[in-house]
């Protein structure tokens, strides 16, 4: 792959990623959510923003390691895994905060869950860093899935 | 602000950044360019994709250095500026690789250069750190626009 081209694909991985967090923002906690019976442990409100701006750089330039060893036609498996996780990361948002359904939200995160799992490990076969880069991602995700689960327990 | 509304709104800029680096990326160099006759001081070309990445990245965070500050409606010139130059940052790719027009990309460039300018001294009034992210922009567009030149005087 020539030099250039390889760079505009840095640039559409990272698009791509961080559309799905825009998206994903357009549904964000609001009056509903800070009247939810949370548990002790609920992280604080300011963690998230960071954390997820590291997580998406990580898989887009995951996604783009991938990429590059042989564009869209070398990994296809691997990057559908990859674009279907993005769509279920930012739907996720919009089942939580946007249709205030955390039980439904807990259906869909686990669904997210196990793609995010199935793309670390096409990942992995393809490019190892690409992998590695999934994993604090999929815990994060893990984290967030007991999260949601505990919020949908407390709040029914 | 609320915390989500920063991270999404990072999360934006930097949407918007790469998303002109997307479309000048569209416009890439080819047979054309490979035939003109270049200085022998012009870079290789495996310098300007990491170049760029990192310079598309800074700006994404200038912006939202002072987005943050009070949202769009608080620095609406600097932030209006900011849109500007992307836009005649991605056209600059269309005139130059993509209408094989070197001479109309050198006063485009010229241009963009001007609102470069105008984007750091208005970000600067705004938050310094947003400024100085400027300056290696400026930098690298400034030599940028004595390539342009180069290469418009030498296939003329």
């Amino acid at each position: 792959m020539e030099g250039w081209k390889l760079w505009v694909g840095l640039a559409g991985w990272i698009v791509a990623s961080f559309a799905a967090a825009v998206v994903g923002g357009f549904f964000t906690p609001g009056e509903w959510y800070a009247q939810l019976n949370k548990p002790a442990w609920n992280p604080p409100a300011w963690i998230f923003g960071p954390v997820w701006t590291a997580l998406y750089l990580g898989m887009a330039v995951a996604a783009w390691l991938v990429w590059k060893r042989g564009g869209f036609a070398g990994a296809p498996v691997a990057l559908g895994l990859f674009l279907a996780q993005l769509l279920f990361n930012g739907a996720w948002s919009w089942l939580f905060f946007g249709l205030h359904r955390p039980g439904l939200a807990l259906a869909e995160i686990l669904v997210l869950w196990a793609l995010i799992l199935a793309t670390l490990v096409a990942f992995w076969t393809v490019h190892r860093a690409a992998g590695l880069l999934f994993v604090p991602y999929l815990a994060w995700v893990s984290f967030a899935s007991f999260l949601n689960f505990t919020l949908w327990r407390l709040n029914r």
